[in-house]
């Protein structure tokens, strides 16, 4: 997979791209990615790609033709891409866009700054604006990376067995349990008795309790996402637990 | 404001800290940036920082002693901080969270890694766990760098007028309009006419328009948390908006 990021700041991007699974993916020949100054392609002589807003108001909005420019750029290098516009006005990233977009071959990632970018670059070239949550930063550029790094972990062979991503949170559809390590006593506070046990059934069942009361009391929300066997309903019930998902999932079906 | 960020992976942090506006807070004296490299407090000779659950299964916990020493460690060096641990399993993170925590003296960030860490680190340490979305990162240390650019830009001084905080994206609870700027014509298509007639009334007439339009679009749910009053109701009505938020209000009120 191909990845290019449009930016005004390429040296805030070097260090999270040269660590740790990232880098290693790189180094593996499973991941590209090449880092664009947006700059560059501004055609006037004081590379200006920022200009004051039409109809008034503070700020800076970033001008289209340098983006429009670059963009152009990097698809006469290798054609094709989709244009994704990273900005607090897209549609919200998640676990399941990651997902959809770790099967695109490349993707061209568009880092906006200050109050925005025209709106005409984002009619013109903009495949799908995402947004990485409800807060503002001082530029795209982190946004990028956190699709970049939940995207990568994704791939094929990137992952080893040893953090494999079959098992994380939002898999699925609701919170993790609690994890423990060694030592089996830390702080006074010892392992629950049933990790111990060796009885796989037994951790099972602990394991899935917990996660059902972890996202009843935090995220009950992500409740509506999970579906159960009838063995797992069974236990859940057992536990006084079941009313409560189901009632929690009936909400937000009639939402 | 100081932020202690505790890390496996300190190199990763290093050029998003020392770029653009976060650089400018660090120099200008308005924030303070410490590193910690967890692996330094790890009391075994290999500084293991991670072991294999208990319970069984795949990937690595993160252990609690090298956790909390580092914790104490750097509260040696300066008292107190609120200790934020970055995890898919947090409240979410949001702007009106970043506006709380920007009133703190100082945070101190940790960075889980791997299958996450230890529960007893949490329950002993923890005095609140982030998650800034839905998705699985290879580790905190991006979700630390969100917080902190998110944070930094809303202390006093920090922004100046030219990019003021005050006019963003959910400041007022829903998208923002479309921003347009030179040149009038881009591609053949021209800036909205309003938008360069210098009529102040009528440019904000449209932006209200514009935005509330986009939220509809976009992310009705947030119009749940915007008031207008009752000269921008009278144009959302005379647009035959009024109705559709009104019923987007009412609905959320009754979830």
């Amino acid at each position: 997979m191909r990845f290019d990021i449009l930016t005004i700041f390429p040296d805030l991007l070097a260090s999270p791209l040269t660590e740790g699974i990232i880098r290693r993916a790189i180094q593996d020949g499973k991941v590209e990615i090449a880092i664009h100054n947006i700059r560059d392609f501004a055609a006037d002589k004081h590379a200006m790609t920022d200009d004051r807003p039409f109809g008034g108001g503070e700020g800076m909005v970033m001008k289209p033709e340098p983006l429009a420019a670059t963009v152009q750029h990097v698809r006469e290098q290798v054609p094709g891409g989709k244009v994704v516009l990273l900005s607090p006005q897209g549609r919200t990233y998640d676990q399941a866009l990651a997902q959809e977009l770790a099967s695109e071959p490349r993707l061209i990632l568009v880092c906006g700054r200050y109050e925005g970018v025209d709106e005409r670059f984002r009619d013109h070239y903009v495949d799908l604006e995402v947004s990485i949550g409800d807060y503002i930063l001082t530029g795209g550029e982190l946004a990028a990376l956190v699709l970049v790094d939940s995207i990568i972990r994704l791939l094929p062979g990137v992952l080893g067995c040893a953090d494999s991503a079959a098992n994380d949170t939002f898999s699925r559809g609701g919170l993790k349990y609690p994890q423990y390590t060694r030592p089996r006593v830390f702080e006074g506070d010892e392992v629950p008795e049933v990790l111990c046990s060796g009885d796989h059934a037994a951790v099972s069942e602990w394991r899935l309790l917990a996660a059902v009361r972890q996202t009843l009391n935090r995220r009950p929300e992500l409740l509506a996402t999970m579906a159960f066997n009838s063995q797992e309903e069974k236990l859940l019930k057992k536990h006084g637990l079941l009313d409560a998902v189901r009632e929690r999932q009936r909400g937000a079906r009639s939402e």
